[in-house]
């Protein structure tokens, strides 16, 4: 549990859906459906002065009428609508808001002062508010889905705020065809009241969050949003977008966000310890290594390899990135050396010339992490047919049960049958890549997320 | 049919496979095994003094028994008896060797010694020879599958040059696993006499190539290999490993190969147009553009997406990789405008502000197609999950059916729908890319390819 003042907005213990529908195409259905639907225990009315009941449920004509607490109202009247019921919120003592409602700042001027009114009186009467114009937000811990978000995602440590909407459905549904774990979701939608800063300090006592994701169009207060951040001792990424000409031009016409210098968000998110990455793939192949591995000492890798083609692959996929690839310790090598036939190379990288037994990689690896010279290990395996893929990356789960002070990412390369061991590495908190350079790319965030710890003195 | 001196080898029409085994984890019995399990319609004589016969066919005990021509000899006998079977071949006029065995420049002084001396004698009978230390090839276009590699990939205009034979394999049961088409894999070994310079002209001539892609951890002749290259008029793609320190080392003793500079290959490659890539998922990313795509005339891309977060994300991958996301003509800004909500963005990238119905995509895309001022054509869709992934698809599908004069990628963003929609896109020759980055990678590739035929006037 957290004490932050988004308590009663990510973690209600009591929910007013006001405008809810009983047609299923309309968004007022799905949320409050959504809302009943899934494992949440706490409360959920529904609200609307037509609808005499939903889906069986009672309705409430007005949110005055509920007769128990409302930590939150989840609002998706008319625009026109929206000033008159956050007062009966107010009156109600409704803790907080989550304006799914558009029709805003993102329409023009006229949008823009309704905002500004819509803002103040929440804010007259204590109410946090989350949007207008958001699609909601999903909390796994809770078992909440308090959006039009169709699943939800396997739980996991992963949070991620976005401030596209559209975008946060389609990554939830990614995360849920390739089976990766998230705690929260939530949609900024025009970041009225509540924003990037105000979520990172939620995410950073929220237990259940262990790396914070983030899609950025534009940020209002880039000085409110470095501090926050700062003191954020979770892991962050964030996507900048609209860095490019017809970026920036897309991003006003989508979010009204101002994107701001490219270089100035570049140096901003460094000083700030959040680790900058281009696209989705990358975050979340970030994500999956800033969550679930050790903090690196420093950039010198150690790759294990069953083919020397992708095991020279990456090295120079490491090397590109600013890692370096060392000589291994004398023991290191001798150790291993033992474990192999004459003629494989445990020179770093080691190329096992085709060895993928389990023994063979459950103590290689427990060597290399041993290695006093070594910070983090990538094992790969190229699968060639003829052994199982599954054999080496149950030595790789193995090994880091029984030690496990440094982070270990690994890269498994083919088809069906690696495919098949996707599911084994995620259950057992290995990051798991299909491409060397992709491993690659996640163990140059998490030194970079290390970097930033150890100049701040974490 | 291709006209090159390498027809005997790679398109056989009849083999004998010298040093086979009735024991099925040997090499010796996997390749002829490969041979005649698949629709190969050549002739295909196992050869072996102490086997009468394998799996029923009877066996050869010297290749000089065999009554009919034999176009291409497999070898996988010890190191120390090839000499002499290259000689017994020579005197039955075999035309071509395929030498699987290994144990020769790759082992040591001794072994390059050997290496030369069979090189020199297959050269003396006038035999172009593959290997020694190859794991064979795969030729899908007559269905032979002279290799190790377990199964055939699923047939298409890629054709691979692999330096490593694991890395190969490891690639094949990728490409089976993303149903991604190949027409010919061949691991070139040790290149004692064939190399990327001969496949080149071979595959230049092969009918069922359209695009080439290499994995080369060094050459031996860069000038042969440039000669080759430049006269070669079909998409090349490279991954150039062994480039960073640690690379080289690994590659020196994987391959034996002096890695040589990386910023001479990259002169090199880019004179020759050779488009270089980093990695192999964007070498199949881009073989997928190339391989299906027309060319493009410039570097001027249009962006149509249901979602504006994607739309900003691909406008800045494209921007970042040097390609210009322009505005759109008044005539095809005002003809789309029509097509879509009074609210959503015409000016390029496109946000269709959620609609994906099929009109509206496959009109947009054609539009987009003719506009004057536009080279390549993005399209993009997220999936939010309330709409068919399916429905744009066919539409993209039949746009191009009609008019296709430009490259046009598509990056469908989800889970499982958006996954059954790629079977749909692989088989009507579009490629297709789960995130903005990598279709725009793709793109760059296209057109880094296409700049370089311009520059060369072809």
């Amino acid at each position: 549990m957290t004490d932050s003042s988004l308590n009663p907005m990510l973690r209600p213990r009591s929910i007013a859906v006001i405008g809810v529908s009983r047609e299923p195409s309309k968004w007022g259905y799905k949320v409050f459906h959504n809302i009943v639907s899934n494992a949440y225990k706490g409360k959920a009315y529904p609200v609307n002065p037509s609808t005499p009941d939903i889906d069986g449920i009672k309705c409430y004509a007005r949110v005055g009428d509920i007769l128990g607490e409302v930590d939150l109202a989840i609002i998706i009247v008319p625009a026109s609508a929206a000033l008159q019921v956050v007062d009966e919120c107010g009156a109600k003592k409704v803790k907080a808001l989550c304006v799914i409602t558009a029709g805003f700042s993102e329409v023009g001027p006229d949008g823009a002062v309704l905002e500004e009114k819509l803002k103040q009186k929440a804010a007259s009467y204590g109410m946090r508010m989350l949007g207008p114009n958001t699609m909601g937000f999903v909390n796994n811990s809770i078992s909440l889905n308090a959006s039009i978000v169709p699943r939800m995602p396997p739980k996991g440590e992963i949070s991620f705020i976005t401030q596209s909407g559209a975008l946060g459905l389609s990554l939830v549904d990614w995360a849920i065809g390739s089976n990766l774990g998230m705690n929260c979701v939530v949609s900024t939608g025009n970041k009225a009241d509540v924003s990037e800063a105000d979520l990172l300090e939620f995410f950073e006592q929220d237990k259940g969050t262990w790396t914070i994701a983030m899609y950025i169009e534009g940020l209002k207060d880039g000085r409110k949003f470095m501090e926050a951040a700062r003191k954020v001792k979770k892991a962050k990424l964030a996507i900048k977008a609209g860095v490019s000409q017809a970026g920036a031009r897309a991003a006003a016409s989508h979010t009204g966000s101002l994107a701001g210098s490219d270089a100035v968000y570049d140096a901003a998110f460094r000083q700030c310890g959040v680790v900058r990455v281009e696209g989705v793939e990358e975050m979340f192949d970030a994500a999956m290594a800033l969550s679930t591995q050790p903090k690196a000492n420093g950039n010198r890798v150690a790759i294990l390899s069953n083919g020397g083609g992708a095991a020279i692959m990456a090295s120079d996929a490491c090397e590109r990135r600013g890692m370096k690839v060392p000589e291994l310790t004398r023991h290191t090598k001798a150790g291993i050396a033992r474990l192999l036939p004459a003629f494989a190379s445990v020179k770093n990288p080691i190329d096992t010339v085709a060895k993928s037994d389990y023994d063979i990689y459950r103590e290689a690896l427990k060597m290399l992490i041993d290695d006093k010279d070594i910070d983090c290990v990538m094992v790969i395996y190229a699968h060639a047919g003829f052994t199982s893929a599954a054999e080496p990356a149950r030595a790789v789960i193995d090994a880091l049960k029984e030690k496990y002070p440094k982070p270990v990412v690994a890269c498994w390369m083919g088809g069906r049958e690696v495919n098949a061991v996707a599911g084994m590495f995620r259950r057992n908190r290995v990051p798991f890549y299909p491409a060397p350079e992709r491993a690659a790319e996640a163990l140059s965030a998490l030194i970079r997320y290390n970097g930033f710890l150890k100049e701040a003195g974490k």
